[in-house]
Parts: structure tokens; sequence; C-alpha cells
């Protein structure tokens, strides 16, 4: 039995269990959680210390002592509706007054604002006026609506919030310290290097993480109002603005970050504005991180970043994340785009801490512990052969995981095929398609592996749709680039990538939105695809309406949305006889999620391999040299994620090639590692499967593979 | 057996048939159809006759020999991308060449454009030309797409088209004449002065209809590539826009007509010009049609117009109808939707011509015809009862419907159900609840009974799911009018209203797109419900993506809709538990058609009377003093129907008054005529039903009613 790679969460008084499983498991570190503090005993199990931190909610008094130091955050009051001369708006309306506290003393007329929403506009602030938690607005213009912008102290920081709701806890509430303050980062820096002193049995340090948490808003019942986990709304305060203004000579108004209600979430088209806000706290984050960091290797440990909460400024895939200087970045993994997430975070360790959590939601008395975990397994293993984390992990209390003796044993086997992925490739690379696949949508890179995600891995009638094209190549033999429409309108696309994918909802910054009327964009991209290049598109791709259209790369796409305004044009949605190279494995009807509507060819030669409701589902052409398909939707399983990889060869025009390396069942998939000389084929159903594996010289041979199983082969015997 | 109001088509060489059917259908008029002409035999037959004139092909050898008057037509080039330097466009590409000929003699940088769809603006003339039905686009923007928007002369008149190519006839192609042109209509006179004097027999001509036919466009094999029943592009010409233009001091441009390819459909807010454009040409056709009737009278026989070909300009809603006079006003109907468009025309007597037409679609060895009839004759019956037509018909082959003995016998039927409608009720109108219902839309009047329509009574997808509110309407106890977004800006919702309906996809005129975003019109109605008012909207109401809301009356409707901006905003959909007035009558699941999605509450008290796939579907609440209502869609069915007259009780705060003249079975209606102390129960179902009919004094009766069946009951006795 192998050992290694694997951090067992702790849990105070289980020292014993603790020690069995470190055997079982092969694990070579143990991790404290938020809410246990591991006892000493556990240092002296034989295995790595790693030890969670999170310095903003670190010191309570001082914190109390420091009310000007807390975390601001922006709110929208709920809009009203004036129905008199008068309006008096609750601004904390619908928001958890155990979460925040409005900022009044702050200059009201630079930090707060009262639109009318029916004029779109402002109102003067010679026409408002607040008292205890109302504002008042003057001559108001009947029949408008109105809402109140106003900054907020955070007066809970959410995180512990929210486990301290859940879970029942009796604590104080912590109050989060903002950075932003001088006297703070001294402050920080002092409990940091006190708390390290503290702690000489630990190995690691976990950030969990820095210094701002994601958008979390609680509404006055004390539940989840709204999340966004790429939210950078508790970044904000007075200073921040100021010093913004002072770097950039842009003033940011309340507008800014409250957006008319959607706070700039992930899925609108960033604003100038907006990135350079980002940009801002990145660095500013960044810097101070660094610092810690430093802090934390001259005390002889090791510093590791959990990529979860309190990550704002902390971005990954941004342009300073590897000047904090991490050892390491642990993140929770639920399926393949989430373990991509983390694999390939540009750090020298990355630590996937699997799902399910040993938590009574799935760990309940007649729970299928195994079940849930297979399901998500079957996910991460596919992207682990692609990219490999180092470690793994799993998080929650341990009580609740040992009355499972099944899971306990199943989790033994799945440690054992993460440490024998490592043993076989040898730290070589897997075996790609000769051209890359380009993510195309208004974040580029900075999102890599984070597109339609809400709170990440949470399923969402939004985005299931679309994020299977994610799940499906975070375990297929391709390169993915992340590119962002600036991108390719300043350098064109990269001359490795093949295919490019724009998928989401009209208007999103998935599909692009108004983006799309930017001719320079559009002309080379039209350029690109008619010089050879695929281009696919998913949902509503390359969506603005504008100037009769709404696709506007029909012509490249080869189909059209009706939006009722050409209701009497006759086109007819007629699936093309025939079979195609796209659909071959295709054995049941075609799961397109969410789906569209009302798509009709917009051009003669468009293919229509698929039709439902006189609207086309799965559309193919060419354009010039070049190919593109239309997929209505793509939420992930076998099936789909085998047609994507047909419709990636077909749109690179390499459908010759799609068996090098491949096998023909589509309930396996394989991942050669040429410098290893070694060949992984997987089976991912939970049946017996047999499938023919060829390789690429014309060669091919047959494998019989247990339900969930895998093969590993020498290639050079 | 009673006899009259029945318009009999003729066929010739059937005239001992015609003479059976006169006495069988008690037929007190014969008439001729497109294509065929009545022997004078038929004029023998004892009843008046009906003849069929369209003036503009009356005259072909005067047309072919002053091509200068043939009708002309805007066209959009089928769009092309620029892939050079060099662009060629073929801009008679989808079209069908038997139907339009470019028109290059006029001055081509006036009349013509080429526009460069990418950078939305019309490419300077220097930079193009024409020959032989080729544009080139010299120093094209490469892969920009381009359109050439040409006028066209319409080669073959299209209604004579349509009819050529379905029945495969043989005659020569007829010229369309316009009559903006001083000498086609002297000659057009002169033609109808002697038809009138070469027809004696004749006691009605029949036009079919005036002089410009709505946009039918065939593609190049000769099919049908897109109809607009509402068009008025074949009013176009050089001399029609220069007396545009010197009658308002405003130009139109190409671009005004093409519409990017949209061609201002029904579908799309009209622009100021177009309705500008329209009243222009209202205004034109009217005049000269009144000169055509006055001509008519003159010879002492009466003018009838077809409401159906070639009725542009001749709007039955629009301000100058009256003017011109005409004695009736014949259409098809297919519905109750069209029913009532025809029988609510402001006009001494309206006819109908009913489906189906005895044509071999319905018609054919081993067809149904009673079923199809019977599906037509209870949709129309409901309006009938509602608002009266004096007179019914049908159209196309006697021959036909002679071979199906039954159906011979179900129409004497209908004709006996017409007649007794009208000998029972004497005239008087029917009862009608206590408040008008508001149909609220971008055309309001003008498009009475009008909305939702490509080619009237045609099935379509985008259509049906909104109809339904039409149809229901139709054979409910309601008035019905119809508003515009000006007419509530300028002048209020009038008082006699007690609930609007908003209905439509997001961005029609249906709907309203940008309309919504007139604080004015959003102040004026939030006011009006707050007052009392009630408010339906259904599928896509008072949408306009503006200032983070999309519904724009999100705060009356109590519900909103997610456009994928704020995906992570928790905001579940959960059915409001218990019963409600509106659905105390639904048995089986409610049919939404095409439906919405993504709709959740905007408020807290907002009632979720149904959920489908995490969205409501039907939702109700109060706003003030007044009610509203959401539905994702509402096809027409009995259910729906009933749910409707509920819906809008409710919403006028009446349903204590439900039951007065009304059903409880919901597969029954009822028609009080007060001034005829006469009550019409009917049976809209295919079983016989049992029904309590509830007065207004609390009293009640029970009926059995045969399928399809009513019951004519006196309350005087």
């Amino acid at each position: 039995m192998s050992k290694g790679r694997f951090t067992l969460p702790g849990e105070k008084g289980l020292e014993k269990e603790m020690a069995l499983l470190i055997e079982k498991w092969g694990a070579d570190a143990v991790r404290d959680c938020d809410g246990t503090e591991l006892s000493g005993e556990a240092a002296s199990l034989g295995a790595n210390v790693y030890s969670t931190l999170c310095l903003i909610r670190a010191d309570n008094e001082w914190a109390k002592r420091h009310p000007e130091c807390r975390q601001q955050f922006y709110l929208m009051s709920e809009p009203m509706t004036a129905r008199s001369d008068i309006l008096e708006i609750d601004i904390m309306k619908g928001y958890f007054a155990q979460q925040f506290l409005p900022n009044d003393n702050c200059n009201l007329s630079r930090y707060w604002q009262v639109y009318d929403r029916t004029e779109g506009v402002p109102v003067p602030v010679t026409r408002w006026s607040y008292r205890d938690g109302v504002v008042t607005v003057m001559e108001a213009s009947h029949y408008h609506v109105y809402t109140v912008s106003f900054l907020a102290y955070q007066i809970w920081e959410p995180v512990s919030m929210r486990n301290h709701i859940t879970n029942g806890w009796a604590e104080e509430h912590k109050l989060p310290v903002d950075i932003r303050y001088p006297e703070a980062q001294d402050h920080l820096l002092n409990v940091l290097d006190e708390w390290l002193a503290a702690h000489p049995s630990t190995d690691v340090v976990r950030f969990t993480t820095f210094f701002y948490n994601f958008d979390l808003v609680y509404n006055e019942s004390g539940k989840e109002k709204r999340v966004d986990w790429f939210g950078y709304l508790s970044c904000v305060s007075p200073l921040a603005l100021t010093q913004f203004e002072q770097k950039y000579g842009v003033t940011l108004a309340p507008e800014d970050f409250v957006d008319a209600g959607q706070y700039n979430t992930l899925f609108k088209n960033p604003s100038d504005k907006y990135l350079l806000w980002i940009e801002f706290n990145a660095e500013f984050v960044s810097a101070f991180a660094k610092k810690c960091v430093e802090l934390v290797h001259h005390h002889g440990k090791k510093a590791l970043m959990f990529f979860g909460d309190h990550w704002a400024g902390a971005e990954p895939y941004g342009r300073y994340f590897k000047e904090i200087g991490l050892d390491a970045v642990v993140g929770a993994a639920r399926d393949g785009v989430t373990t991509r997430m983390i694999a390939d975070v540009p750090v020298a360790e990355t630590e996937v801490r699997l799902h399910p959590y040993f938590f009574p939601d799935v760990f309940y008395e007649g729970g299928d512990p195994v079940f849930e975990s297979e399901r998500t397994w079957l996910k991460c293993r596919r992207a682990l052969l692609r990219s490999p984390v180092q470690r793994m992990g799993y998080g929650g209390y341990l009580s609740l995981a040992l009355r499972f003796p099944d899971f306990v044993e199943h989790v033994a086997g799945i440690t054992e095929q993460f440490r024998q992925i490592h043993e076989m490739r040898r730290g070589a690379e897997p075996w790609c398609a000769p051209f890359k696949v380009g993510i195309l949508n208004s974040w580029g890179g900075l999102r890599s592996w984070q597109t339609h995600q809400v709170a990440h891995s949470t399923w969402n009638q939004r985005c299931y749709s679309y994020l299977g094209i994610l799940e499906a190549l975070a375990g297929l033999p391709f390169e993915v680039v992340f590119l962002s429409f600036d991108d390719v309108e300043m350098h064109g696309v990269p001359d490795d990538v093949g295919v490019l994918i724009n998928a989401g909802d009209a208007g999103t910054s998935w599909s692009g939105g108004d983006r799309w009327r930017n001719p320079r964009l559009v002309a080379r991209l039209r350029k690109w695809v008619d010089m050879g290049g695929g281009f696919i598109g998913v949902g509503e791709p390359t969506a603005s309406y504008y100037q009769g259209a709404f696709f506007q790369l029909w012509d490249v796409l080869g189909v059209q949305k009706e939006l009722g305004f050409t209701a009497g044009f006759r086109r007819p949605a007629l699936k093309t006889e025939g079979s195609h190279f796209i659909t071959e494995d295709v054995s049941t009807e075609i799961d397109y999620g969410e789906g569209s509507s009302m798509i009709y060819a917009s051009r003669q030669d468009t293919l229509a391999l698929d039709v439902a409701s006189n609207s086309l589902s799965l559309a193919c052409g060419a354009f010039g040299n070049g190919r593109s398909v239309y997929l209505a939707g793509l939420p992930y399983s076998l099936q789909n994620s085998r047609l994507l990889h047909r419709t990636l060869f077909w749109c690179a025009g390499m459908e010759q090639d799609f068996f090098v390396w491949n096998t023909s069942n589509p309930m396996t998939e394989c991942s050669l590692y040429p410098d290893a000389s070694v060949l992984c084929v997987t089976n991912n159903s939970g049946f017996q499967q047999k499938t023919t594996v060829f390789s690429d010289d014309g060669g091919n041979f047959e494998l019989v593979l247990e339900p969930y199983g895998w093969e590993w082969i020498r290639t050079d015997v």
C-alpha cells in the first residue's frame, strides 16, 4: 500500500482513529478545520501539520477596539415605488442586521447615492436625507422607483457567519478587519508573527484565505440572499476609493459598485472601471500577502493558500499572484472543472479537497456517501489524468465518515488511484491533440476554468448547460486556453489554437453582449475561420441585436435566432438526412440542458444535425476553409463529452485523426504519457465496458474494463 | 327552414347543384371567385350576384404598355461577407425572378443603398456600382457584411402569382398597376366604369381588395419566402417618396423600408417615419377607393371590400376608412379573432367567409371536412354571439364540397345557427361585464383584433401562445379596446377600462420594447393600478432591460425575469399553497404554449399559482388598490379561456360578480341579450355537458347541452 500526498482533516478527541486512518489512507499530513484546533497529540502522529489561519478575524478584541478598521460593503436598498411627494426607504430592508451596519459616518453626499431608477439618474443630494436607517426622498416623482446605494460596515465576517449559523455555534461574532488601514496591516503582521511563534509544530500555514471574502449577503431572516464567488465588494471603503482616485485619476461612484442592483456579477461584461478596481485590489492584496508569506518563511514554515474564502484580490490567474510567493494552493473540488481550476494555478504545489465533505447532508443514517464520492471522483479523475494535482484531502468531521466503513474503504481506493497517477506518469505530460481549444469570452485568462460559476461547483440553472463544455474539456486530450475579446481584437487568435468556443446566454460576459458590435473583433474572427479555424457556438453565441442580426457571426455559425420580429419569414427547421462524423457515437437523445429555441439555418449549406420544436439544436457547416458548429447547450454527460470531442476534431478539420490515442467506446477514455511510455485507459461508467484502443500508428487492441475501473498499459513493451 | 344571410360561391357548370344548395343552405346571394366567372345562368338563380373585381390587374394589356406604372417594392439582398477588397453581390439571389425585376432606371444614389452591416453605416455611392444584377463594392472592409437595398418592379401581381402557382394555371402573368400615377388612376376608373356597364346582373361589386397587396415575397424556387399581412412595401415608388417628402418634409431612405432586412414587420415597434408612411398611403388609398365606390353607387350597385388581398392603405380601423363609403366588408374567418376583426369593422354590413375553404387540402378522399369545420365554427360562433356579422359564406370549389354529403348537411346546420343568432337577438347587444378590457401595445386601435398575426389566422410558433388571449376574449363577455402606449401616455387609461393586458415577446411591438423606458408611461400605469386598476402581463410584458430591471413594471406585476446576469441571487420559485379564485376551474395541467422561463417573484407578497422548471408560470398579487396577474403564455383552449375569464374578474377586484350571467361548467358559456330578453347557453365541447346558469339576481337553473349544442332561453317568461 502506497503512502503520501494525502491530508487528513483532524478532529479533536479522535486521535486514535486519526492514527488508523493515517495508515489506512496513507496520509502524510493532518490539518485542523475552521472551528476546530488540533490537540498537541495530533502533532505527534508522525504527519506534517497543516494549520488554518484567517488573519482578518484572528484578533477580535483588537477589531472591536478599532471599529473604524472594519471592512465595509456597498449595498443597494430594495427598490421602492414613490406614491407621493415623500418616499421613505428603510435601507436595510431585506438585509441581515447582524451582518451589516450602515456607515452614516462618512460623507453621504460622496459615498451614498439615491437613484431614480425610472429616469435612470441620481437624485440631487439636496432632495434626500438620512436618519435612523431611513432615507427620505423629498419631491419624489410620483410612481418612479427609487433606490439607495449605501456603504455599510460588515459587522460579522461572512464565512464565520455562515459556519456559525449552519452549525449553531455560540461563539462571539467575528469582525472582519480591513488591511487597507496601515494600523490594521501592522497589527495583523504582529498577530501572524506571534501565531507563528506559538505554533511550533505547524509545518504549513494554511491561509483561508487572505483578506477579503467574496460577496456573500444574507437576508433579513439570516439566510443566503446572494453569493458571487468572484465579488470584490468587501474591498470597498472611503480610503480605498480615495487611493484609487489618487492612483488612476478615476472617481468611482456608488453606482459603479451597486450597478443597479446587479453588483457587477461575473456574468456581466466588466466595465473598464470595474476591471481597474479588480486590478487595484489585486495589486494591493498581493503585496500584503507577500509580506505575510515572507514572515511564514522566516519562521521556517510553508505557506499555503485556500483558494476559496477571502480570495478576492489573490487572483490565481491574475498578474500579481506569483509575486505572493506561495508554496502551495488548496481548493475544494467537486468536479473536473474545479479540479482543473486548482491544478492549473501557477504554483509549485496544488491540492484538492474532494467532495463530499464529511457533513450530515451526505453522511446521514441511510445516506450513500460512496455513491456521492464515486460521481465526484470519476469527474476529478478525468481532470487529474490531464493536469496533475500534487495532493488530495477531505474536509468535514472524521467522526461522521467513520460511521460508514464502506466509505472508509472506498477512500482508501481513491487515495491509491490518486497516488498511482503520479507513480505511473512520473511527471510526464499527457499527449494532447495537435491543436489547442480556446474559450472566448469577455474575461479571458483571468477566469481560467471559472466560467459560468456562481459559487464554484454549485449547480445553477443558468450555468449547467454551458458548464458541461468545460467539464468535458477538463478530461479531454486538449490544451485549453482562455481568451478575452480584447486578446483576440488586439493580437488575433494564437497560432496554436485550432478551435474557438463561445458559449453563453445573450448579453452575458460569456457570450459577450455588445462586444460583438465591434467591427475589428468580428472581422478578425471571420477571417480566422475563413482561413481554416474552427468555431463552436453554444446557446446564444456572438449575440447582440444589431443591424437586424442577433448572432453577429451568423455567417460563420450558419445559424440565427428568431427574436420574434420576423416571425412571418419562412425558415423551416428540417433535420438533414444522413449520418455525420459528429453524431456517430450518439446512442440516446442528446441532452441540451436548458437548450435554446427558434434557431434557424442562416445559410443554405448549414447541416441540421438535430432539430427539436422547429429549432436547430445541433448544426454545422463550412465557412471558407474553416468550419463551425452550433450547439443549443451541452450539460456534462459521457455522451456529450464524446460529442464535444468529435465536434472539436471535426471543427479543426482533423476528423481523420480522431482515432489516434483514442478509444472506440464512448464510456471509456485514454490518456497517453509519451515521455513515461505509459497509457491509462479509464472506464467512466458503472458497468463493465469493452473498448478498442487506437494508437498513432494504426495499431489497436481490445480491453475489458471493470465498472469505474482503469488499466495502465506500458507502451514501450 | 330559414333563408338568407348566406353567399354561395359559384362554379361554372354546376348551375343545377347551385340551385339545390341555394335551397339547402338558404343562400340569398351567389358570387364568383378568383379565377372563375359565373355564367349568365347563375344570375337567374334568384339570388343576388356578387362579382369579384381586382382593378389593379384588370387590364393587363394596358399594364404591359405602361411598364413605368407597374408597382415597385423594396428588397434587401442577402447579406454577404467581404473576403477581399472587391465584393460582388448578386442582388436577386434568393428572390423569385418572375416576381421582381430590379429598377435600375431610377437615381440609384438616391433610391438604392449599399450598407456595411458590420459598421452599421451606408457605403458612399462612390464606392459601389451596379451592372447586370450585380452590385460591386469597391475597397470593401475585409470580413465586413454588406447588403444592397434596391427598388424592384413587381412583374407578377403576388396574389394571382400565388393562385397561379398553387393551382397550376397557365394564364399570362398579371402586372400590378400602381395608382400613384395619375394616368393609372384615370385608366382604372375607365376600366371600372366599363366593367360596371358590362355587368348588369351584378348586384354587389366585391373589390379584392383595392390597390396594394400586403408583402408577399417568393424565393428563387418560387415558394413563399416571407409574408407580412400588414406590409406596406408595395406602395413604394420614387414618385410616392417624392410626394411624401413634399407633404411632410421628411425624406425616407431605402433603409427606412428594408430596416436591416426586417422590413418593419408588425412585430417591431413602428418608427415615427413608418407610422407616417402608413398614414400617407392610407389617406391616398382611401381617397381613390372613395372615387371607385362612388362610381359603383352611380351604377346602382353596392360596393363590398374583401378584407384580405390588396388591403394595404384600406385600414378598416384607420382614420380614413369610413370616408371610402363602402357598403360592406367581407373577410376570411378561421377563428374567433378573425371573426371579430371583421365583425367590429365600422361599416354597415360585414360578412365572414368561413374556413375550411373547399380546397383539396381538406376535401380529399378520406378527409374529414366536418371535423375541420366544427373546430372553426365553435370558435366563430363564440365571436358571433358577442359581435354580429350580417352574412356568411364559403370559398373554394363547390364540386369538392358536393363529394361530402355529410358536410353539405353539416353546413346546413351552421347556416341555420347563423341565422338563428340574428333571429333571437334581434339586434340587441349582449350583456358585458361592467368593465372593459384594454389590450396595450405599440399599435393600439389601428391593429384591433390584429395582434400577433403573421398572415391572418395562420398558426405561428411565436404567436399562438399570445393569440389565445384574443381568441378567448373574442367570445367572452367583455368589451375589448385596443390601446397604444401613446394613448395611455397622453390620455391615461380610459375610465371604463378595468383591466389592461400587455402580452408579447420582449422587444416586440406587442410587449413594447424600449417604450417601457418612458417614465411618463410607467408612472401613469403604476398610478392607475395603484388606484384600483388590474394589469395582466403575459410572456415578457413591459420588458426592456434598463436600470437593472427587465420587466419594468416588476413592482406592479410582482414578477421579474432572470436574464442570466444575477444567477447567483437566491430566488426560489415555490408554488404558493392553497386554492385561488383564478385557478378554481383548472382540471388539467395548464398549457402555457411556448411559455417563459426564469421568472421569479419580485415582491414578497406575490402568490405563485403555478411553477414549472423553477419558473413562475402563473402568479398574482396586489399593488396598492389594484391587482396584477402574470401568465407565461395562454394558447386558446376552453380551460385557458375560463382561466382568463376568472383572471379578468379577479384583476378587476370583482370576483364576487363572476357568477352573474355565467355558467358553472367551463365547457359551456352563456350570452345574455337583455333588450331581447333572451339568453344563449352554448356547449363548446364535443361531449354532452350539464351546467348551471346563474342570473344576476342570485337565481340559477340547470341545463343539459348536447355536444356542440346550444339552448336559447327566454328571460322574460
